[in-house]
């Protein structure tokens, strides 16, 4: 068996049809440090209970997935996203708490795309900026950080009117950077000619709170939601993105999330493993 | 029926199952004034044979497509690509020169993902802009202007290393603008934070070379290459992006280049009136 990385995170998408106890068991079964829960399944065991396997596994928390998709025009809709956003920053506190020592309080946002029939792409962006703001304080008060997620253009109008890294950077910004972050995901950023840079003003504005790998591969399959692959499967070279993180400062745990239905197919322990192997060949040389 | 924008040009990916002869006809039939050609279908027909079709139309030429496909390491499969590009290149030359007054002799580039196997995407990146110093006296010689098309970053590794309207300018930087220019693409582009004022900087240094409209629609096609809908069926706003190269000093003809297989299983001389048509409503209204 392959010895994991210390540092690698396995993030509960890349095995999805777990439960959250089935994903800790995997992970620890695996060998893997620590892990990051999504939403759903915590809520389908129950807040408490969640916390209750996290603490008993003796995991690192990594960051909690996922807040965001407030995007929406003032009103109830609005409303109410943001408001589950509070809850969120609520679990988040939660979990990290009873992870491991060096576990996390960091909320993953992935902000959500244009609102149903608008071309309003600018006045998307500005209601993102509105909801940090909004939330700030309440991430502030449970001690959890809000990592804004540049998602890739292709998701730019259905999923996250955040693309880049700068823009994160921007939003970021007006707050304190123990409340407001990025997330830097290679699958997302790869392509962008100034990605080094960016990583590094990511870094001097102490930004950074979570790094996911996970490696693009062409053709995308027919849902490109779906189209992550284990690290090294693809065509990014995790060596100038990972160092470039690492002399960013960032030395928390490193995420696999993968979105891919044949992964999602195999038992959650096959992907687990491949995941460790992947994640040894292609990023763990490049972290310090 | 709609009188079209006297500006707008069909180019022949829209319509990709004619001829030239058919592409030409079914464009002058529609009352459009301008056309754009694909070196596959010219070449079917003969470049002397596709120029004196072109002469007798009466129609404006507005792009060759397209030239690139030049990321290869140094070799015979460059030298091929360059090669090739010479070819069109000359195509590009006598067929603007058919074209009625008006005509603009503009090679497309894309430019070329990875090379199979490859992870360098910045070593690719450098070769693109060698190509361009090589091929950049040809271009001269023949009065052709060379527009490099920034391609959106889902194509990055399989069709074009270049994603952003900056870097395609940064590469044109060393080049007279009449020689080396730029395409603006909507589909492309839209989403790019910055995009309008990355055009602005375009036309501060003489480079849109090309404007071409088509719209972003989720979800993508199974096929992603195939997502590009008539102007109006989808979320961008075409209102800033074309006051925006309006005021950047472009004042050439305007593509609609679809690339769908619902619009190319479509009768040509349907799919020309619904592009005369979203043309005129997404479009038309925000040129001079």
């Amino acid at each position: 068996m392959i010895v994991p990385h210390p540092r690698l995170s396995i993030n509960q998408a890349t095995i999805t049809r777990t439960t959250v106890a089935e994903a800790v068991r995997v992970t620890k079964d695996a060998g893997v440090g620590a892990i990051g829960l999504w939403r759903e399944q915590v809520q389908e065991a129950g807040l408490a209970e969640s916390a209750r396997i996290v603490a008993g596994s003796g995991l690192r928390y990594s960051t909690h997935c996922r807040g965001g998709w407030f995007t929406a025009e003032e009103g109830p809709v609005r409303r109410a996203a943001l408001d589950d956003n509070r809850v969120a920053i609520e679990e988040t506190a939660t979990l990290a708490a009873a992870g491991a020592p060096g576990s996390r309080a960091v909320l993953v946002l992935v902000v959500g795309g244009l609102p149903e029939g608008s071309r309003d792409l600018a006045g998307a962006r500005a209601r993102v900026r509105d909801a940090v703001a909004e939330l700030a304080p309440d991430a502030e008060a449970a001690g959890v950080t809000l990592a804004l997620e540049p998602l890739h253009p292709m998701y730019a109008s259905d999923r996250s009117v955040l693309s880049t890294l700068p823009q994160a950077l921007d939003i970021a910004a007006g707050f304190d950077p123990a409340v407001v972050g990025v997330a830097v995901d290679t699958f997302h950023l790869w392509w962008d000619p100034d990605v080094l840079a960016h990583i590094g003003r990511a870094g001097r504005e102490g930004r950074i709170a979570a790094y996911q790998v996970c490696d693009w591969r062409t053709p995308l399959e027919a849902d490109n939601l779906l189209s992550r692959h284990y690290p090294g499967d693809g065509v990014i070279d995790f060596g100038p993105l990972t160092r470039a993180v690492e002399a960013a400062g960032y030395d928390g745990d490193v995420e696999v999330e993968l979105l891919n239905q044949a992964i999602w197919d195999a038992p959650p322990a096959e992907a687990v493993r491949r995941t460790v192997a992947g994640f040894g060949r292609a990023v763990a040389p490049h972290l310090g």
